[in-house]
C-alpha cells in the first residue's frame, strides 16, 4: 500500500521490487485489498513488448481520519484513502480545559464537524487514528501517562466508540510522526530515522529498518525524560535536568524569562503567542530572541547529539509546531552545536533536517496508522509490515 | 544455527517453530550446513509415532577463535563449532604499548600459542572474530577510531591475515558482547536488550527484534559519549560531560580521589588495581569504598535510565570487568537509582542484571561474529539473520 500510495499507480513487478516481497505474495495481497475496495485496476504498462496491470488507490474506497490532541489545540484532518488532505478542523484548548471529558468532547465535536462539511457517512470511515501526547497503551485504548496533564490510565478509546462508532486506532504524536515521515517526508526510503518532536513536550519517533520501534510497551522515544543536565531544573515527571526542561517550549520560554523578565514578547501562560514572538524577534534581529535561540539550540543541539552517538540514524527530523514556527534559525544553531558534541563516523552519516511536510504531520500520521490497522485487518498483518 | 546450539539437538520442525521460518526453507540451510560440516545428522525423535530426524553440531567441524582486545589486555580463547570453550591465552597490556604493530604482534602471538598448545593446524579453524575498542568499519577491517589509544583509521585485518592466514572478522566489544548475550546469556529469546559494556571505555550494544542493532555505519551504541552533565567533567573525545567520564573505571577512581586524595586504594595508573581494591573496600564495608560505588550509581543509574526512557528495553545487562568486580553492590544502587529516575511504564517493562556468562563474553561474542560471518559466507546470509 505504500508503495502503490507512493508512486500513484504502480505494476504488482515493481511493487515486489521495493517491497522485496516475492511477486506471488505481491499478487495475492493486491487481491485481496482490490476485494476490500481500496485498490482498482487502472490500466496497462508496456514493459518490453509485455503489458503489465496498473492498480491505483481506488478514489471511492473509504476515507481516514487523522486526530492531532496536543496541549493547545485538537486538530482532525480528513484524508483518502490514499491519505490525500480532504478537509481539517482545528480547536483550540485553553490551558485549563484538560480534563478528559473535555478533551473527549472536542475530538467527538470536531470529527462530526469536518464529516458532516464534506457529507460523507460514518460508515464510509475506515478508521479514525487518534495521537495523544505521553504514554499509550495501543491494544487497550487507554491513555495509561499524560505528564503535561497529569493523566493516568484514562480509558479513551471506550469514552469515543460510545460517541461516534469508527474502528479507533489510538497512539502518540511520536509514533505519528514518524510513520508519516516514513510514508511520505524525509524518512522515504531511509532505514533507520529519527523524528523529534518540538512543542511542549519533547519526543523522538524511532524507525529502525525502515519500520517503526515501539520498544517492549510502546512507551520508546522518551527522550525529552532524558537527563541531560543531572540535578539541573526540575521536571513534571518527577526527574531534574531532563531535556524536555530546556527544550520544551515552557522551557525555550524560561530561557526567555531569565534573559529578561520584562521582555514584551512574554505573553503570560500563552505559550503559542510567546514562541511565534520569538520567531518574528528572530527574523528581525532581535538580540534577545536570538540569544534564546542560542541558548536552546545549546542544550538542544546536546541533546541530539546523544541520539547520533547512541543510535547512529541516517536521519533526524525536527517537527511538530516548536520547529515550524522557530525554523531556520533554531536549525542552523542545532546542527552547528551537534557538530561539536557528535563523534566523527556517526556524524558523516547523518542528515539533520527540518520537517518538510505540509499541514500536521502527526494528523496525517494518525490517519497512515489507521489505514494500517485496517490493513492489518483484511490481510492477516502481511501488509502491516515495512 | 542458534537453535541447534541452544538445544544441542534439534529436529528441522522444532527449528522452524523456534525461528519462524518455513520447514523447507529450515530443511534448505539444514543441509548446507551438514554439507559444509559443520552440522551432522545424530538420530531421531518419536513424534506422535513419526520419527523426525535429529542435527547437532559436527565435532570434528573446525574451531572459532574469539579475541578481546581491551585497554588493559588481549585474550584469545579457542571454541569448537557450537562455541564451547576449549582453552584461552591472556596477556596483559601496560599502558603504554597502545601502538597498533605493538597490539597486532600480541594478537599474533597469542593466536599461535593457542593453537599450538591445542595442537590445531591454522585450516581448521573456521574464524577468528576479533573485538577491538572504538569504531571499527567492519567491511574495510578497519579500527576507524579508538579514543583511549588516539587510533585513527588503522588497517587491522590487514596487518593480521599477512601473519596469520585465518579469516578476520574485526569489530567491538558493543557488538560482540550484545551477540554473546543474545546467544547464551540474558538475552535468550529477548527482543529488545541492551548490553552495558563498562570497563576503561563504557557503551552499550543494541539489539531490536532479537537482532544485533548497528547503525546506519555501524558505529551505534557510543552511549559512554553520550552528554549526562551538560559543561561536566572533560572528555578525551573533545566533549566535556560524557557518561564515560563519571562511570569508566577512571573516572570511577576520579570519584575515589576527589573523597580521598590519600586513599590506600589508588594505585597510580593501574586501573584493575585500584577498581580490586574499591571492590575489597566495599565487600569489608569500607566507608569511602561505598560511597565511591554510591556515587558511580549515581551517574551510572541516571544514564541507564536514559536508555530505559528512550528505548523501552525488555532487559538490561552490565558487563565486562568493572561489573564482574564491584559485582552486586553496584547493580543494588544502580537499580535504586534508575527506580528515581525512569517513567514508569518502561520501568516496569524492564529487568535490570548482571550478566551471568562465564568465560569472557567479549571473546565469546567476537568468536560468535565469526561464525555468523562463516555461516552468511555458505548460505547467502540467510543464516546470518535472528
Amino acid at each position: 500500500m505504500r508503495s502503490v500510495i507512493a508512486e500513484s499507480t504502480a505494476s504488482r513487478q515493481r511493487i515486489a521490487g521495493e517491497t522485496g516481497l516475492s511477486l506471488a505474495t505481491v499478487a495475492t495481497v493486491v487481491g485481496e485489498l482490490i476485494t476490500a475496495g481500496l485498490l482498482v485496476e487502472v490500466g496497462f504498462e508496456d514493459s518490453a513488448g509485455r503489458p503489465r496491470g496498473l492498480v491505483a488507490v481506488a478514489p471511492a474506497g473509504g476515507v481516514l481520519i487523522g486526530v492531532d490532541v496536543a496541549e493547545t489545540y485538537v486538530r482532525v484532518d480528513l484524508f483518502d484513502a490514499a491519505l490525500h488532505f480532504l478537509d481539517g478542523v482545528e480547536e483550540r484548548l485553553h490551558p485549563e480545559e484538560n480534563r478528559p471529558e473535555q478533551v473527549v468532547g472536542h475530538i467527538v465535536a470536531a470529527i462530526r464537524a469536518v464529516l458532516q462539511r464534506a457529507g460523507i457517512p460514518a460508515r464510509r470511515v475506515l478508521g479514525a487514528g487518534i495521537s495523544v501526547p505521553g504514554q499509550v497503551d495501543r491494544d487497550g485504548g487507554v491513555s495509561v501517562f499524560a505528564p503535561n496533564w497529569n493523566w493516568h490510565d484514562i480509558p479513551l478509546r471506550g469514552l469515543l466508540v460510545e460517541s461516534l462508532g469508527i474502528p479507533l486506532h489510538l497512539d502518540n504524536p511520536l509514533r505519528a510522526a514518524v510513520v508519516a515521515e516514513l510514508w511520505f517526508g524525509a524518512g522515504r526510503r531511509r532505514e533507520d530515522v529519527i523524528v523529534l518532536t518540538l512543542g511542549t513536550g519533547v519526543g523522538a519517533g524511532l524507525a529502525f529498518g525502515g519500520a517503526l520501534y515501539r520498544g517492549a510497551t510502546n512507551s520508546a522515544g522518551e527522550w525529552g525524560h532524558t537527563t541531560l543536565v543531572l540535578d539541573g531544573r526540575p521536571c513534571h515527571c518527577g526527574g531534574r535536568g531532563c531535556v524536555e526542561t530546556y527544550v520544551g517550549a515552557p522551557g525555550i520560554i524560561q530561557h526567555l524569562r531569565e534573559l529578561d523578565p520584562d521582555s514584551p514578547m512574554l505573553h503570560g501562560n500563552d505559550q503559542t503567542a510567546t514562541i511565534d514572538a520569538l520567531a518574528h524577534g528572530a527574523d528581525t534581529g532581535h538580540p534577545t530572541a536570538l540569544k534564546v535561540i542560542a541558548e536552546t539550540a545549546r542544550y538542544l543541539g546536546a541533546a541530539v547529539a546523544n541520539l547520533v552517538n547512541l543510535v547512529n540514524p541516517e536521519t533526524v527530523v525536527l517537527s511538530s509546531w516548536v520547529t515550524a514556527r522557530l525554523g531556520e534559525p533554531l536549525l542552523t544553531e542545532v546542527q552547528a552545536v551537534v557538530t561539536r558534541h557528535a563523534l566523527r563516523r556517526p556524524l558523516t552519516a547523518v542528515r539533520i533536517v527540518r520537517s518538510t511536510l505540509s499541514g500536521d504531520p502527526v494528523s496525517l500520521g494518525a490517519a497512515t496508522l489507521a489505514l494500517e490497522g485496517f490493513l492489518s485487518g483484511i490481510t492477516g498483518g502481511r501488509s502491516g509490515r515495512r
